[in-house]
């Protein structure tokens, strides 16, 4: 079994920048409330946003070897995601690191470990999530695999998919549902803006306006 | 027994302003150190602040219908706060309600789960506390509480008591010690103000001027 | 046994000055890779950064009684280190006394519990980290240690060790260790600052520019 | 404000036998789904089980004053139950107190915080339940509240409220509730008596005994 | 997209019978340290082990609806395994659904959320395995997926996949690698037992025994 | 810097044998409650027990080869500890390294990580404590220190120290202070003893049998 795999499917363009113009959350809502990682993988920054293919990455915790093989075959546009086994106590991505990424223009990096150099990310602006930002510097011993499937943050992410993440956090898409989502992301938009609308005019109650009146009467809430 | 209490004692409005001066942690010392939830429930944004009678909401984990209907019936000032069995991986309040509550003038949300759309949030200014924050969709399935005596952030908060957040977190106070402590926090905040002033005079170290050194002699103290 | 040691051997100033250039990171790379705290322990605000000799406390958790003491015998520039249990649900340092800090000189405190007053804190500027941002009050009644060898953030931290914190968190310095330790920081700031320039004029990918290459063969890398 | 309140409605023992007779689950649901303590509070041994009125503590973190006072006053069939700030590194209680409990014939001791000594206690029988088991000991220095409205693992709990625990952890049943709940528990224990040995014959699926078939075809639920 | 598929490819019974023999441990090491699921999933009992084909389940937490259905179409053999969102404070499935699961034959019930009438089923010695105890009981009314690619525990479970689980944890095998793997593992218990042999005979240090004194000469280890 | 240091000083086999005859709660009270390690680390099971003199280890997390490198050198009657960063998702230790250190007469094996194994470790009887039970293989890649000064659970050990573990934890024990502690100890034991059965006649409450009352007045205690 080859520890690497170069080559994966990246989706068309067209279809990351649709869904770049969503937020995760609509996204989320938008492909049936799914796809959703953990909400402890977090950006170093709540202004950090991106939208790219998923280059996976399962390594050994405290461990960056295979982070460093990952970035020297990912491409412009993609997204380095990384399960190390939710080490906590581990700063297994710093600047240097984040220059070679912004400067290969990829997308993001993504960890379920944690990351160092916070301030100096932040400072440069590459979208960087993590799970927590930690100074303990890592080995370089063990291989890894990259760009086979990968469980990371309660989800299944193989190489090649959506990956949209901004202040809430990340979501997974499937790029055979990207075309349809991104349609029903502006469906979903439109709507949530006409409501947002609604609610600034106060035209009516939340359980009015979202339509919830004759289900909460069907389940007998009792009002007194 | 109903699901759904409507009315509840509101406390006058000038102590909720009177309350409103004073920090979360200033209240929590005058009135004995007592009522500060659970440190895990935090603003979206530290600049976040608020202070109001609290509308309570038992909800299940994961589902956010009792959460559109207390937004429903809760008035101006108001702060809704829910207990939804500490769940985190779950968002269930985002960018539409919070609009719905900013365009009905409630005070704030508060919740032990976790909201979603936080960037819209912080922009919108609305005060939002949390114990996370989350992407994942709720359902609105099973009915829960509201204006019961609620138990959340290891504090029991009745409606119309008044709670006062900010950066630090939230405090409850009971409506009928209100009067009382808006006078002690006063107290407490004047010699505040005169111990900080004394400090940065150097007039003695904090052991002299906070009163401590009989005490550690008593207690046995060696110094060396 | 004595519970205050007030004199402890301070390391020439010249070596924090020399430190202070550096961040938590590299020092910690430099020192081959040891001495960083739990990344628990953070700073209120992620722009604050100190460097100094650490002044320790072990103190009974929601006790702040010894940190009072703590406060009037350290010195300028020094660094207050407390081990309070890591109880999370606990605010035992605020502005008045941050202001006593700031008025001596202080470089910053740092407790494995919580602090409160954050957002005036924050303002002040006073280096501060800690495990949590917290309403509840301490007690003043159990005396504890202060400049005794001190276990914290799963490190051990004497009495005029060097402390260096920034956004990623905090590491320890040996004194002894520091001169030459600057060299080493110098070096491999100069080091990274190539790298990063290389990276930046994309003269090859990672697994090159940081030599690696061999030993990826050596360990049998597949390719695919 | 008195601190200790010492008479308490305890209600009738036949109430507090009838519940004895049902688990903790068993309980929880036949109320309504309502009452369950915070699964972080579990018995020293999952052998220990009872039931009986809650005598409440709220005591400081690490102080254990309160829970001698507690012990003196509390009567034959009481449940002592603490909030103790959830300080997971805290032995608050040990064999002594149990001693003390089990001769005056108390039905259990309950804690948020830490117990020690668990061999001991585990070999004495007396039941304890608690969130650590850790061998740190207390002070006895700061007062606080007896018989007063708990907050504890989630749950309101009010002195004299009925407390039933067992391996799955703690429910809390308000006494006015309780005569109408035994005969909903029995009720519960027949049917689900014959739901399992309806599974035993093997008389059907769960969907089928369970009468969800009609439901999840309303849901829509798609098989393949 | 259907929600159930009720069909899956189930290895032949002697390849789990073979697996069966190994201990979790042994199987994970043996197909090269991979598979092992979160340590947060446990038994209800150290005594408790199992073997079998996984039958996946993706509920909302706090329901248990689709556990109902799972039990419902699984199989004589089958070990049904929950992605219920982690939700701790949650009892999913106790003793009447685990009866239904004993009287079909099912291996072994595992979920990442919580599960209850612990005594009964410690009892009853139906293998069950979660991430809690927890009386909280569940609602039965939003639709999940059943046989549907699993991220579970941090790894990916495919329908189908052999689960082997004892004291402690879980390890998931894909059943194209198992007829190899039972093979190694028999290698790999006979190269332990010698060595455990050896070790009982004092026949050397264990750097010696496991072959480590050149590898440790090669690192450079210095020994005073 | 030697990264082994082989030689330590152990204590007179009376003072540890004078240990062992205490609990390990009693020795950390009649030693001024100092000493308790972490609660997260416990016995694999309750029944075991320990007492001799630390052998420390500091790894790198998710490696084992300097335990490996421990057990080589530590002499009968020594209790390795380690360090390893608190990776709670790792198996460092299992039984044939649990066989090697009983064969060479180890009192106990300590970790702040994970351990495997635990059916059979349980079975052999040789006590280990750790912070978790866990399938993941280790590593062995990279070099620590033993008997290097070590902060493990939030405690600071060196080599020689006596450590003393039972079901409720560990405490750490300086030589030079052990038998005066001995003294104390028994002395504590005969005094709660005494107290234990005065608790047993029922000659009095616990604030009275305890000497609490005049402590109570005048702090000011209000009873009702």
């Amino acid at each position: 079994m080859p520890h690497v795999i170069t080559t994966i499917n990246r989706p068309d363009q067209k279809l990351i920048d649709g869904l770049a113009q969503y937020s995760s959350a609509t996204i989320h809502e938008a492909q049936g409330r799914k796809g959703a990682l953990s909400h402890r993988i977090k950006p170093v920054d709540p202004a950090m946003s991106f939208c790219g293919p998923a280059f996976t990455v399962r390594s050994q915790p405290g461990d960056n070897i295979m982070i460093q093989v990952a970035i020297s075959y990912a491409q412009q546009g993609d997204v380095i995601i990384v399960n190390a086994g939710q080490l906590e106590q581990s700063g297994s991505f710093g600047d240097v690191l984040a220059t070679a990424c912004q400067s290969k223009g990829l997308a993001a990096f993504v960890t379920d470990s944690g990351v160092r150099d916070s301030a100096d990310i932040r400072e440069m602006g590459f979208p960087v999530f993590s799970g927590t930002i930690c100074i303990d510097g890592t080995v370089k011993e063990t291989l890894g695999l990259i760009n086979h499937s990968l469980s990371v943050g309660d989800q299944i992410v193989e190489p090649g998919d959506i990956l949209r993440g901004d202040a809430d956090g990340i979501v997974v898409v499937k790029p055979d549902e990207a075309e349809e989502l991104i349609r029903l992301c502006q469906e979903r938009e439109d709507h949530e803006a006409e409501l947002r609308e609604r609610h600034r005019r106060r035209e009516g109650e939340v359980i009015e306006l979202h339509g919830l009146l004759e289900k909460l009467k069907d389940k007998g809430l009792t009002v007194e």
